[in-house]
C-alpha cells in the first residue's frame, strides 16, 4: 500500500519563525483576513496529524476545528479523546503505515515538530509556506530542529495584496 | 544631510541561512548561472559597505571585484588597504554621517553582522532576498543576532526558472 501524501501549510517572518517566543501569533493577526488558499487546501485532505503542542494549543480555542476529519495527535502519552482524535507515536513510516491502514490518503502535518521529523524522515511530500512582511527578531523556528538538507522544487508562488508571499514546494526526491 | 540610502542584496535558504556551516556558498552553486538583478543592483550603488568576514572572504577573490566603487570596511582593526578601501568603524548612524560626508548617496551593505545591525539600528532601507528552494537545516543565518521586530513592505517578487524567489522589500518607518 502507498503511504499517505503529507503536506505542511504553514505561516512564517520573513526570518523564519512560526510563533513569537511565547508560543503567541500576534504577528500573524495583520494578515488573517486575506484568502490565503487555506480553505482549499484543508478540503484537500482526508487526515489531520497534529504535533502535541499543536494539539493543546486547538484544545483552547473555543470550537474544535477538525470536526469533519480523521485527526491524529502525535503523542507518546494518550489521553482521553475529545472529538474522536486518536493518539499514535512512532516513526514517521511506520506513523504513515497506521494512517494508510485507517485509509488515509492526504494527511495535513501541522506543528514545527511533526513537519520537521516528516521532512527530516523523508515522509514530507509538499509544504506551503506563507511569508508575511515582518522581521520577527526571535520565536519559534519553522524547522524544531536541523532537518538536514533537501532540495525543493518550487511548484507556485502566490503574492497577496498585504505583502504576503506564499510559496508552494515539492520536496525533490532524495536527499540535498 | 540627508543619510545615505542602504539596502542589502542576499541570498538565502528556504530555512534562513546565508552560508552553510563553515562559511561555504556550495549551496547557492546551482544558481549562480541565473540572472538574478544583480548587476543592476550593483551599478545603483556608489558605496559598498562590507562587513569585516565578508572583507576577507573577497580578499581572497582571485580579483577584487569592487574597483569602480567606493569600499568601506567595518572594523575594529584597521589595516592597511590594498585596494583602495577604507575602515570605519562605530554605530550605524555615525557610519553613515562618514560616507555621507564623503559623497555616499546609495551604500550596498554587505555580510549578515552589518545587514543585522544596520537593521536593528533602523539604518537599513531596502531588502532583496533570493530564496533559494533548498532546506540547509544548520548554517549562519541571515540576521547574526535578533535586529528586532519590524514591519516591511513588499516591493517586488521575481520568481526565476530554477525555482529561486525574489522578494524586495522597503522598510516601514518605525519598528514594528
Amino acid at each position: 500500500m502507498d503511504r499517505p501524501r503529507v503536506a505542511a501549510f504553514l505561516a512564517a517572518s520573513l526570518d523564519g519563525f512560526i510563533a513569537e517566543a511565547d508560543g503567541g501569533l500576534g504577528f500573524l493577526k495583520p494578515f488573517e483576513k486575506e484568502e490565503h488558499g487555506y480553505a482549499a487546501f484543508y478540503a484537500s485532505v482526508d487526515t489531520l496529524l497534529l504535533g502535541r503542542k499543536t494539539y493543546e494549543t486547538v484544545l483552547g480555542f473555543e470550537e474544535w476545528p477538525f470536526r469533519d476529519k480523521r485527526v491524529r495527535v502525535l503523542s507518546r502519552s494518550p489521553r482521553k479523546p475529545r472529538f474522536g482524535e486518536r493518539f499514535v507515536s512512532g516513526e514517521p513510516p511506520s506513523v504513515l503505515a497506521t494512517l494508510a491502514a485507517e485509509g488515509a490518503r492526504h494527511v495535513y502535518a501541522d506543528g514545527g515538530e511533526v513537519v520537521t521529523g516528516f521532512l527530516a524522515a523523508g515522509c514530507l511530500d509538499a509544504l506551503t509556506l506563507s511569508i508575511v512582511p515582518v522581521v520577527l527578531g526571535t520565536g519559534i523556528r519553522l524547522f524544531a530542529h536541523s532537518p538536514g538538507t533537501h532540495r525543493l522544487s518550487l511548484v507556485s508562488t502566490r503574492t497577496l495584496e498585504s505583502g504576503v508571499v506564499q510559496l508552494t514546494y515539492a520536496l525533490m526526491p532524495g536527499r540535498g
